[in-house]
């Protein structure tokens, strides 16, 4: 159940001395089997050496040479709910002035390196996001770069403490170094589908750092609703959300989402998708979407973002300038899947611009020129862009540092993977993630096994990947039934994003994940069961 | 989307006269479309003519003629409940002295017109579900044999009350006659695979209520734990529950269920299923199990229980007299399914047991013999028993009254629905309706479809069947996912087993039942969404 990776053969020889577990330890499972780190470090190493952890006198605490201190309030922050998550509610501890005993763990001492902490920033996909932990008596220390390493190292010290038989918590002499596979590590929420109140995003940003995904790509508005309000376009919530005022996010609640997410070291990229998947927009825009033909006359409905008007643009170049001043990461995700060009046929006005342009009857060169205007806009804005795949495949001239999202099933993602790379483009992957999809059983164990990286292609192509995403279409949840259906099955994506490619071993990931399961649902996410079985602290909603 | 069952003739007459609405009603759909009954009635009319109720003004009484009447803690009970579904919490609303309008509907009196009202009775198989119910300014009116035709007859007028465009709860002049279609309409829940919290299982029997389930058919131990205790064999969750005191019903929770059942005319049939899937009895009665044989020695491991010593009968004789004095209903389901006959075969002392009693090598002889036995016992307690459909297949010989549940797939249920049936037996099924068998889509359809009578049978034989129950066995649900896996999916279970054979369209279905689902939702139930879109009320908890 315990991996030692990379450096397994030299540890081997050190355990020998110094009493350093690792690998499958015959013996001492028990001690261990308490420990349960999801996902997998790249560098771990334990003893069986335990020390206690009073809840009275353990503290996190900054190194004195460590840049950040007090006045780092995402660490602040960021202290607090990991002294909760170990130690349950604060108040409920008086400070002891009883002396600590050798056994006991007294301290973490956070020790950021960098010059610039980054207490205030934004993580972004540069973000350096390792650290290392070192626990040993009387105090434990984390080393970080910045902020973002820190995190991801409380997280994994957090995970290293286990009750014992008395309820006291232990943990066991530790040394980790550990750093993410792919820098791109996200999940995917539709809040068009169905509405997502507030509270079941923040719960699923918590359950996100639970299990270090760096991305929160809010698939904000679809077909269905458009529940963005906007402050240039109040018209497009009012008339096209379920409700404009229940059913909405406010500018508020946007900037509380995006909070939330940064003091957890997550992204949060919107997805504006157009041309199509914006019946949503059409109620409130007048003229934004084509009008659909029967015949010699209009039918009444609407297909995608009418692409031979320049009022177009203009909604765009006004629409996009807004939403990259509101959403700080530097990507914005522009859809650009799934266009429907049978109304774009029907119309006469279409097709007259399609022989002007010299387009023939190639409908995929009329969305390209769409495209290709949209791409230019937004780059005015000074942000990149994500695509889903659809763009690269219809040849649309994209800028260098556009990110492709790769999601069809056929032809083969992998083939996919290699395309995009090939042509020099980042890539990231959900082909195999699209978790709103379900079977009976246990179907977390092929959510984990495809690896991003498993196509034919050089090592640069490789390198090109710069992770996946964990997609969660909305057409069959919604707050009722979200959050477990999410958890832990988007864990297995985490692990596969973040630990060495070499962590495969299913039998040993079910251990685990059995463990984490239990503990998100000790943190109060309601993380549903791989199979038979109970944990020592169930959920207590309903 | 409305319909008229039966009499649709009858009323197309009369309808031109008195103005009333059924079938598919052109140009009041709006109105209409916020009556959303389910399960379907099996005789219902409804006028255009609304008329409104106020929280301030409008009260449940009893009928002069009732023969029930406040001392009846059981329709208080149900008044009150159904007053907060209709009006939200009862604090909010101060009584009116201002008269009421001619347009308002100022009372419901519930009318029980039997003897005995039976109060503080209990449901049974035999229980008259039937109500009359007719509104119509200023007194609607509910009549009743008793207070189970009551409860059932309260949830149908709940369920016509619509608010409208002002937040105004209104109801339309109406006339329903209404009784189930089969008698025995269950829900089984498993707490052995998982330990469910009493918060649950209560909170399931008030959904079981509102879609006029009948039966908690409670799986309460199995292989992988013993959550109940028994106060005769306090061993038995000590030993075999996942945790003695966390993990455990006590008397008085197993009280608590079978009282909070009741007051919804819900019947609590426990399943204690032997001789298979009973490896947590067997830590803590020694002796009970067969143990397996590796060769020539134990190999440490247990099968079912031991058919072949009269401990086993013993102690299963004082078990079930403490289980049928517990339980009040007429019914203990004893189970019966899949014994593995493999343990019982390498054990040398079952196998010289086999050829005294001249069984040759065929072990389900054994296993009749043992189930024969365990019936002679049971029939002693005076209940009457329901076993899976292997005890019936088997050879068994059993009580006339026993019902047989059929839950396999092959060979085909309905040609066992037709053996069982042919040879005089009470059957009820449950094949098409596991629903821990997950697909992804709308799967409500699947399960909506199914009719427990579609068999090749006499009359005589369909009248046997008593009607069935959704299973929801315990391997990937528990507390965090257990009620939005539930419903509205069981809710199509629902309507199979109460309507009217004739109610089998799936789109009006769809309508009615997505607007059931936003109603059980805003009743604090997690019940999932069927596809895109919103609920006016969306769910409040996580």
């Amino acid at each position: 159940m315990y991996f030692l990776l990379k450096f397994a053969p030299l540890f081997l020889a050190v355990s020998v001395c110094h009493g350093w577990l690792f690998g499958d330890f015959v013996g001492k499972q028990k001690e261990l089997d308490e420990i349960s780190l999801w996902p997998l470090p790249q560098k771990f190493q334990s003893s069986a050496v335990a020390f206690k952890l009073s809840p009275a006198r353990f503290q996190i605490v900054y190194a004195k040479e460590s840049s950040a201190g007090p006045s780092c309030s995402l660490l602040e922050n960021a202290f607090r709910r990991y002294f909760e998550y170990m130690f349950g509610d604060l108040k409920k501890h008086e400070k002891s002035r009883k002396k600590a005993s050798d056994s006991d763990l007294v301290e973490l001492k956070v020790w950021i390196t960098a010059a610039d902490p980054e207490c205030d920033g934004y993580p972004s996909l540069q973000t350096d996001e390792s650290y290392e932990l070192t626990v040993d008596a009387p105090s434990a220390v984390l080393k970080a770069a910045n902020v973002w390493g820190a995190l991801r190292g409380l997280e994994t010290f957090s995970q290293l403490v286990y009750e014992d038989d008395y309820g006291v918590n232990n943990i066991n002499k530790t040394d980790i170094s550990d750093f993410p596979r792919f820098a791109h590590r996200g999940i995917l929420l539709d809040s068009s589908r169905h509405f997502l109140p507030l509270k079941v995003i923040l719960a699923n940003l918590e359950a996100m750092a639970m299990n270090k995904f760096n991305v929160f790509h809010w698939h904000i508005v679809d077909d269905p609703s458009f529940p963005y309000i906007s402050r240039t376009f109040p018209e497009l919530s009012q008339k096209g959300a379920y409700h404009p005022f229940t059913h909405v996010y406010t500018p508020s609640d946007v900037k509380m989402v995006i909070e939330f997410a940064r003091m957890r070291g997550i992204r949060v990229i919107p997805e504006f998708d157009t041309p199509g998947h914006t019946q949503s927009w059409g109620n409130g825009i007048k003229d934004l979407l084509t009008p659909c033909y029967s015949g010699s006359t209009p039918s009444g409905t609407f297909g995608p973002v009418n692409p031979i008007l320049n009022s177009s643009y203009e909604f765009m170049a006004q629409f996009f300038k807004e939403i990259s001043t509101v959403f700080p990461d530097a990507y914005i995700h522009l859809g650009g899947d799934e266009v429907d060009f049978s109304c774009w046929k029907s119309n006469p006005d279409v097709r007259k611009f399609m022989e002007q342009q010299g387009f023939g009857t190639d409908y995929s060169k009329l969305e390209s020129f769409y495209i290709q205007r949209l791409l230019d806009i937004v780059a005015a804005t000074k942000k990149g862009y994500m695509v889903w795949q659809e763009v690269f495949d219809n040849g649309v001239k994209l800028k260098a540092d556009t990110k492709i999202h790769v999601w069809k099933e056929r032809p083969q993602y992998q083939d996919e993977m290699a395309q995009v790379t090939a042509a020099g483009f980042s890539a990231l992957l959900s082909t195999p993630w699209y978790l709103n999809r379900i079977n009976y059983g246990q179907d977390w164990e092929n959510i984990y096994k495809p690896d991003p990286q498993n196509f034919t292609g050089t090592d640069a192509q490789k390198k090109l990947v710069i992770g996946g995403e964990a997609c969660l279409w909305g057409e069959y949840v919604d707050a009722t039934n979200l959050t477990p259906r999410l958890w832990p099955r988007a864990s297995a994506v985490a692990e596969r994003l973040w630990s060495d490619k070499s962590v495969t071993d299913v039998n040993k990931a079910y251990n685990r994940l059995t463990k984490h399961r239990c503990r998100m649902v000790k943190r109060g996410i309601p993380a549903e069961p791989l199979f038979v079985g109970h944990c020592r602290h169930e959920y207590k909603g309903l």
